[in-house]
């Protein structure tokens, strides 16, 4: 299912409408363009992002409709009534390469390229842009929270403070980076998500007592009882309830499957809590731990060696925090048979013009060190050099050579066949393992190698000069 | 139309279901509740809040139900068949009180309360979370970039960086807060918004050179033309090309209507362009700035007298950075004829027990001067007192008074007639208007009181001692 069933087409911004109508008016419908899609600066001050998305954009694309009602409301804001008759029989019809589902990928490289007319490739921006820039953050950040978490389970407890419905393809993009699960039945329901959850705070507060409340839920869910130790007094009274109904449980054949402590010093709370379970002969309850995590504390909460099993994450992992949005952009890089460019005051907000292929070059053991972006046209790649340092040039004649971004779509119709997120989240697994660690330290990772050929810098730089004699 | 159309009943956190089933199998499913909402802290260090979401949240309790293939989804997930069979019946029927929307409102008070059988407000508790912080954060947002802009226009342009399919209310949210209009096609579709937009960076690109791109444009848009001016060289061919276009379309008898400035130094570039502009004779041409605006960005701009007519406002204000999620909680305060607490270390954490009213005091200028929560069995309130410190108290006898929550919906059924986003922005803005200034500065705002009957303070400390004795 798309992610937005009905007026898909207006799922973008108002001057893509423009434009495409300007492209309509000046005779210039079917024009062929080629879009890239890259960013130029991974979030949360790290090194790589981990690409999501893909299904969800290229389900959009194959739904992507202007209906009735749609054309309707363009005709009422004044767009022309000829062009919105050439909207109503649009449908997407262009091609995309992109970098797998679960990809690690890296600023400046083209992640993902779309082609065809100038029309159908501009109306989907504001879309693809969307999702693309979402998803991939989300995942990026999730896949951070699994590296601070190492063998522990972790699992995203957003839905609350998510913006929005977009929590739906949060939870999604969560499981891509590397949660085991979500409290989010919608996603759960809608990609097949393990889901989990257990009480509140309400449901304590409403018995006549905290022992009352465990012994309730304990008869109600005797095989999936996980306690919440917090609501009056963790050490005081949660742990030590929970320890009764635990012996209860026992003597009716069923086990207590865990506590969850959500506000505190979880550090301190855990270890004391696990004593007096463990000094209870009760080594098998799991501790659960909420409220406020990040990769961060996790990493803290790790060095302090707190016994906690496994993290609910919440806020900071379904928002991104303290990164809202990923910058991802979608630039004219082909139109009417020319290669194109956006320069600018600022080099390094120039772009690599022209329809290119994306390199990734791995070292004797799997490790990836380099990738490097050609020019469609080249038969080999032996030197990459430094986007914009031209004069630093690396030969990765050497290595082993994978393409990582390849055709998905042809003409509207789909190459691939889709993966569910845990299959995606192990291939994201897999290649994270293979990036080398200084590139995924939190504190200055080691920045990844990006190059580019050669050709691909002088098609640029005469380019410039085609340019710059223009104006 | 309903956020989600289909499963909205699955919009909820798995653990909302289970203590559902619970309260189901423990015999509770008709004991009556009450919950409130409310935040413990204004975002982006501010000290208050735009009230947003409710029209969402009561279509989608309209819209609250569990078919066919929920049902199936949640006896494939072993939720108790008899509880799944139940839920395919249930629908919500419950009562809502609750502050207008657009209302300004403020840390600790219960800005809307449901009451109804446990389990229908349970279960609605992650949806109503997650569309009431979402909207609220983002109106509280637009609402401050509008205190920045003062009586400049500002827009929404935030689709392409905003979290997925969350855009679509957060483009509502921000014309409740002060935005004019939006890029958001979709926004605009379904809740009447104003949109707006001309062209990128793509459009200039496609074109043989950035004069004819300019000239194409203004020919396919003769009285709605804006041109982007910095894709090649700002000040150097952008200004003086659209010069050269507005002239010519002069002779046409049109008017250039604007230019904008997407890069660079806004402050320089639109002094530097406006001059260009004057000294052309083409004083009515507007200029509109973006590029990573934010309040704090736009008040330099004022500061500087950067002569910009309109500002795009794109990521910072669909994201609510630097805050990405209002922390709004939604807590039991009332079941089965009891009131409810939930204590904790943390005082500022302890909840406001029973059925309560919240009454705004003015001044004789119209001003806001404080709020005050009484219980509903009060009939008078003349003293209110600090939550915390309850030595401290201020006698409001004197102050003009308004009951600022009010029931909205009765047994399911509506009660209010919903407003377009344009009327709420009107009484969002009247509102704010009568906030004194000193409680809106971006830097150390001061506080705004909002104070607690001195029954309400017995009530909470007479449950505090009774819980304490059972511990």
């Amino acid at each position: 299912m798309a992610l937005i069933d009905r007026q898909s087409g207006l799922f973008t911004d108002h001057y893509e409408l423009t434009m495409a109508q300007g492209y309509y008016l000046s005779g210039m419908k079917d024009t062929p363009a080629r879009f890239d899609y890259f960013f130029r600066k991974a979030p949360f001050k790290g090194s790589y992002v981990v690409f999501a998305g893909l299904q969800n954009l290229m389900e959009m694309l194959g739904n992507f409709i202007y209906d009735e009602e749609a054309c309707e409301f363009l005709n009422s804001r004044g767009f022309n009534p000829e062009f919105v008759n050439f909207l109503s029989r649009l449908r997407f019809s262009g091609d995309v390469w992109s970098a797998a589902e679960g990809e690690i990928v890296f600023p400046y490289e083209p992640v993902l390229s779309v082609g065809g007319t100038i029309i159908e490739c501009q109306l989907i921006e504001s879309m693809l842009l969307n999702i693309l820039n979402f998803e991939s953050l989300i995942a990026t950040k999730a896949s951070r929270v699994k590296h601070a978490a190492g063998d522990k389970e972790f699992i995203d407890f957003g839905l609350r403070r998510a913006q929005g419905t977009g929590a739906i393809q949060a939870s999604r993009a969560a499981v891509i980076g590397g949660a085991s699960g979500t409290s989010n039945m919608l996603a759960a329901y809608q990609y097949g998500l393990e889901s989990t959850g257990t009480q509140a705070h309400s449901w304590i507060q409403s018995f006549g007592s905290e022992l009352t409340a465990f012994r309730e839920f304990a008869n109600a869910f005797p095989d999936r009882c996980v306690l919440l130790v917090d609501t009056y007094n963790t050490l005081g009274t949660g742990v030590p309830n929970a320890i009764k109904v635990a012996q209860e449980m026992e003597e009716r054949g069923h086990r207590l499957k865990g506590i969850r402590l959500d506000s505190g010093d979880l550090a301190y709370l855990s270890k004391q809590a696990r004593k007096m379970l463990d000094d209870a002969g009760l080594e098998y309850i799991r501790i659960i731990a909420s409220n406020q995590l990040d990769e961060y504390v996790i990493r803290s909460l790790k060095e302090q060696d707190a016994p906690i099993d496994a993290f609910g994450v919440g806020t900071n992992l379904i928002t991104g925090r303290d990164d809202a949005a990923l910058d991802g952009v979608y630039k004219l890089v082909f139109s009417n048979g020319k290669d194109r460019l956006k320069i600018s005051d600022n080099i390094e907000k120039m772009i690599l013009p022209g329809k290119k292929r994306v390199f990734r070059f791995s070292d004797r053991n799997g490790n990836f060190y380099a990738d490097g972006v050609s020019l469609n046209s080249e038969n080999e790649l032996d030197i990459i050099c430094h986007p914009f340092h031209s004069e630093k040039c690396s030969d990765i004649s050497n290595f082993k050579r994978e393409e990582i971004v390849m055709q998905v779509m042809r003409k509207g119709e789909t190459l691939i066949s889709f993966k569910n997120p845990y299959e995606i989240a192990a291939f994201a697994g897999e290649r994270i393992k293979r990036l080398p660690i200084e590139h995924k330290r939190f504190e200055f990772p080691h920045i990844y190698k990006v190059g580019i050929s050669r050709k691909l810098i002088e098609r640029r730089d005469s380019l410039i000069r085609e340019i710059r004699k223009d104006m």
